[in-house]
This record gives C-alpha cells, sequence and structure tokens, in this order.
C-alpha cells in the first residue's frame, strides 16, 4: 500500500509499504478514507524531534472497516468509523473515567502510522465510533477533525471549564486553538478572546465564536487579557501550541482561581512552582481523550449543527503529502487534510 | 505590647513594639488571645528565606476585637473573631469565586504580624468571622487551626478533590497534611493513604482517618501507591510540603485524569512541561482560601464533629516563642501554640 514516510528533517516521501495485518484479535484493519497532516507532525517534519530512521506519518483518520480480529465483537466489515489519535480499551478505571488517553493498554497511533491505504487499529472495540448515515463531503472533513483537532480543541474547553458566563481566552491560532474556539462558544461561554495576527484564522476564529481579538502576545498580551476583563483576566484559558512563551501567556492571562486547559504537546516547558503558586489557577493538560467526546461530536457534526471541517483550507491527494507539510509549514494552510 | 521578632536565623525575641492603631475605616484592632507558628515561619528561621531586617512574625490567630474603623459594619468590640492569614475584601469577583486568598484587595498578615498581644486586621468586615459561644480550650486550638492549617489542608482535599468512592494520598505529615487527613475523611474519601516516618504523626493522621500508611519517599512511595491501588494511583493527592521531592511524589502517585492539590509554599520546584502533559493530572494550589471555609468549619468546631486543635502539641506562653520555633525546627513538636 501507498504510505507516508518521513526520512528526515523536511523530508517527506509517499512509498510502497507493506498492508498491515491482524496481529491481536482485537484488532481491526481500516481502508483508510481520509487523513490529515497535524501541528505536532511539524516538530520531527522541522528537525526540532529526531528522526532516526524512516518513519511512518499519521495519527488522524476515518476509514471504513476492511478486517476484523476474532475478539471485535461491535464492529462490522463495512463500517464507516472514526478514532482517536490514542487506541483504548474503553473499559479500564482510566477510561471509564474519562481519560481513554491514559488508557492502561493505550497504543499511540503514531506508532502505526494512519497517512496510508490501510491502517491497524488496536482495540478496536474501544477505539473505533461508528458514524450513524453518509457524510456529505463537508461532514466527513468534520469527522476527520474529530478524529484529534476537534476532539483535542474540545477537551481544552472542557479541562479550562469554559462554559456560560464565562470569558475564555485562547493561546494559538492553529486549527486545535480555532476549534477550542468552537467548542468555548457551544458550551455557552460569553466571551471569548482569540489570540491572532493571522487575517485568515482571525477570521475563522470570529465565525467560530470569538468575540475579541488580540494581536498582542506575551506581557502585552497578558496586558490586554486584563484591559478587557476588568482587571481580573480570563476564567478559562485554552493554550494550544506547548512553547514557553504559550504558556506563560495562558497561565498570565487567567484569574486567580480561573482554569487553563493546555493541549499544546509540550516542547521545553519548564514551569516556576513558585509562580504557579501565586498564580492559584488549574491546570489540566495532556494528550486529549478524544473517545470521550466522540460519540457526541460525530452526532453534532451529522446533524450539522458544528462544522469544525472549515479548518481544512487544503486537501490533497495523498501522493502530494511533502506539499501538504511544506504548506502547513510555512504556514499557507492552516490545517491539510489528505485523500485517498 | 509584647511580639515575636525574628532578627535573623534562629534569632527568635519576644520584644515591645508599638501598640497597632486603625489606619484604614476598614480596619479592626484585635486584641490576640491565640496564636501559633507555622511551618512556613521556619523558611526563614532556617535561612532558608533572608531576613534583610527584624521582622514581626506570625499570621495566625484568635482574638477579640478590641477597636473598629469607622467603616466597620459587621463586628462589634467583644466579638470572638477567627480570620485567615489573607485580610481580604471578600466582595470582588475572586472573593466571590470562593478565592480569597488572591483577593484584588489582599493583605498578607504575615506582613503585619499576629504573633503579638495586638494585630490591626485590615478588611475586618471581608476578613473576620464570628464564633458564636464560648469556646472550651480545646476548641480554642481548633479555632485556632482553623486561621492557616485547618483552612489549607482542607483547601488541598477540596482542590484534590477527595470524596466518596476516591483513594486520597496526602504527602507531608506536618500540621497542614495531618489536617488534609481529616478533611478527605470528612469529605467522605474511601481510603486515605498517608506518607509518614514518625510514629506519633502516623498515630495522629490514622486518628484523623489515614487507613494506610507508607513509609517509603519518591519512587519507593509512588510503587507503594500504586501497589495499594490496582497499578492506577489515587484519585486525589495532596502535596503539603512545597519541595521539589515532595511535589515529584504527588504527581507520581496520582493517576491520569487525577487531583493535586497543593499547599506547601514552594521551594525551589520546577515542573517539567513534558512531564505533566504526560502525567495528565489537575493541578491546583496555592496560598489557601481559608476564608472561603471559616463559616463551614467554626461551626463543625463548635458542635465538636471536628477536632483539628489535636495538632497542637505544645502550648507555651508567647514570652517562650524562641522555644517553640526550636521545637518545631528540630521535629520535637508538630505545631505550637503560643498563648497570651
Amino acid at each position: 500500500m501507498r504510505s507516508v514516510v518521513l526520512h528526515g528533517p523536511r523530508d517527506v516521501r509517499v512509498e510502497d509499504t507493506p498492508d498491515p495485518e491482524i496481529v491481536e484479535p482485537t484488532d481491526a484493519i481500516i481502508k483508510v478514507t481520509a487523513t490529515c497532516v497535524c501541528g505536532s507532525d511539524l516538530w520531527p517534519y522541522r528537525g526540532l524531534e529526531p528522526v532516526n530512521q524512516p518513519s511512518r506519518m499519521g495519527h488522524e483518520y476515518v476509514g471504513v472497516v476492511d478486517q476484523i480480529g476474532s475478539a471485535v465483537n461491535d464492529l462490522q466489515i463495512g463500517d464507516l468509523v472514526v478514532g482517536s489519535f490514542v487506541a483504548s480499551d474503553n473499559t479500564c478505571e482510566i477510561c471509564q473515567a474519562g481519560f481513554q488517553s491514559r488508557c492502561i493498554h493505550q497504543v499511540m497511533m503514531g506508532s502505526v502510522g494512519t497517512q496510508a491505504e490501510y491502517a491497524r487499529i488496536p482495540l478496536a472495540d474501544g477505539t473505533l465510533v461508528k458514524v450513524p448515515g453518509t457524510p456529505t463531503e463537508q461532514q466527513l472533513k468534520s469527522l476527520l477533525a474529530a478524529s484529534d483537532v476537534l476532539g483535542t480543541g474540545w477537551f481544552a474547553a472542557v479541562a479550562a471549564e469554559a462554559g456560560p458566563g464565562k470569558t475564555v481566552a485562547v493561546v494559538g491560532d492553529g486549527a486545535v486553538g480555532l476549534l477550542g474556539i468552537l467548542a468555548a462558544k457551544h458550551l455557552g461561554a460569553e466571551r471569548i478572546i482569540a489570540f491572532s495576527r493571522h487575517a485568515d484564522r482571525q477570521a475563522l476564529a470570529t465565525k467560530f465564536g470569538a468575540t475579541d481579538i488580540v494581536e498582542e502576545r506575551g506581557e502585552g498580551g497578558i496586558k490586554r487579557v486584563l484591559e478587557l476583563t476588568n482587571g481580573y483576566g480570563a476564567h478559562s484559558t485554552i493554550e494550544a501550541v506547548g512553547t514557553q512563551e504559550a504558556m506563560d501567556q495562558a497561565i498570565g492571562s487567567t484569574r486567580a482561581g480561573g482554569h487553563v486547559g493546555f493541549v499544546g504537546v509540550s516542547h521545553g516547558v519548564e514551569l516556576n512552582g513558585f509562580g504557579l503558586f501565586w498564580a492559584t489557577v488549574s491546570l489540566l493538560g495532556g494528550p486529549a481523550p478524544v473517545r470521550r467526546f466522540l460519540p457526541e461530536l460525530i452526532e453534532l457534526i451529522m446533524t450539522d449543527q458544528i462544522d469544525p471541517g472549515q479548518v481544512f483550507d487544503l486537501t490533497l491527494p495523498i501522493e502530494q503529502a511533502a506539499e501538504g507539510y511544506k504548506a502547513m509549514d510555512e504556514r499557507r494552510a492552516t490545517k491539510v487534510m489528505l485523500t485517498l
């Protein structure tokens, strides 16, 4: 089958690789309908994470069940399914508490590689959620978004306790930050302050529900949020970047007693305990338990209540994956869908 | 009046200082009935925080209202009152959200110094809570505990979301940690694991509700908690020390999706963002909003439903304050009450 393989910094190739096979009886094989490039794929692409050997890429997917293992009970061949970037049993105490991304049997889908024609999905019954009906082209994009960026933005908004009467600040105007805005809006937030310097992303932020745009960053950005909130700061802040500056900006923008949901994969961030003590904010972050939200998100998408697929501003056939990575790296695209 | 003054590391003296006066119309002056030495007083006492000039000490107090400013409406001379270590207006948005320790008009009582015959209490209406009736000697101890260590342990347990069905781990067997156990028990925790190596503190921990005692620390301590919880870790962990080792132990003992309440004043702690991301625990800490809990705590104490005063294992007249500091420093006492 054809697969996207990263050979080194900025060296993306599409190659023939062996078809996946059922390994565990709880596995399924899906024929990938659509996949995409993640902001986190850019870390190794940019050489900011080591690439020691040619690596299969991708962890987002919508697909059709093609084969099932002998212990798979809830899926049938031909089912259209969405799963998260972490395979999970959905039965352990951690999963049952809604943290499937830290399932005690978790398998990171990045180690599988879903930017390919087929993918092996471990723990298929726990991981995959069936899509009812036949999605439109736009709904398909949204379902693909649900696989990671939507679910991650949603988790960030929930972790930040966005809700009625709340002012929410969003650090990061990539796909996750933008969908954090959409989530905060859906959860009933009164006011949503988006940090963004890019006109196209500002426009989408506003479309998704942002009420205020702040172009300043760092201390200047924090000052603006304080000005916009009578000196108190936001109740709820979403951090969707993963850098020191973004994390400091998120914590600094949040009032005492407020909540920060951080979902940017942390790169080189150090938090000073004394500063955090005196900030007195709740901090919850990590790999988003997308599986927790998938059934609700799929329903919202298939009934056209939300349209997160708008974050995909470039669609390419998988053979042109290299151009997709390049466009995201150069910020010519927010999020790139790869079709098969 | 007589006051406790720290002149340098391990140099505690009791001296004559000027009587306090009403400065702001919202002030009250209280005649201190009882005060005490805090674990956090030991940081400067041990030279781990600089002492650049002779410093008045103390921030915990029970007292009788002696004078009130012209804008004080809810208190009368002669009222027996308890307040927290942070004076707060109790009306700003931060206070109303229950985070009075970060009131926008906050005054740290440590800057006032309550180890003295009299103390000026800023924002008296917001800060002081009246005690109904006349406390017994034991209830007086408990009311004094409510001023800081009980309220702090209570906040830690609430921040850690201790409650029915939960396993709570408690790092730190000082007064705050011990009262965190009492709080977790009162909040309905199913199982409470106390880290402690001292027989007397283990005994009090058990009396307050600990179901398991772990003597190991660091990685060994984490391993024991995992063994006691089917490999999952605690749902809720209280950190009541403030060191790197204690914070790492607290986070490491907590399951993904669990909560850490940290109230040890952070000294030299650095949290690695990547580690925190993958820990996927909620973190909330800071100076405890004791004022939030005071009305409830006073009622529980005056109706003998809780007896937190047991943490005071040494009571001395204020003239012997130096011996009180020494006993706590040498761990001969858990918590020292000073009487006037």
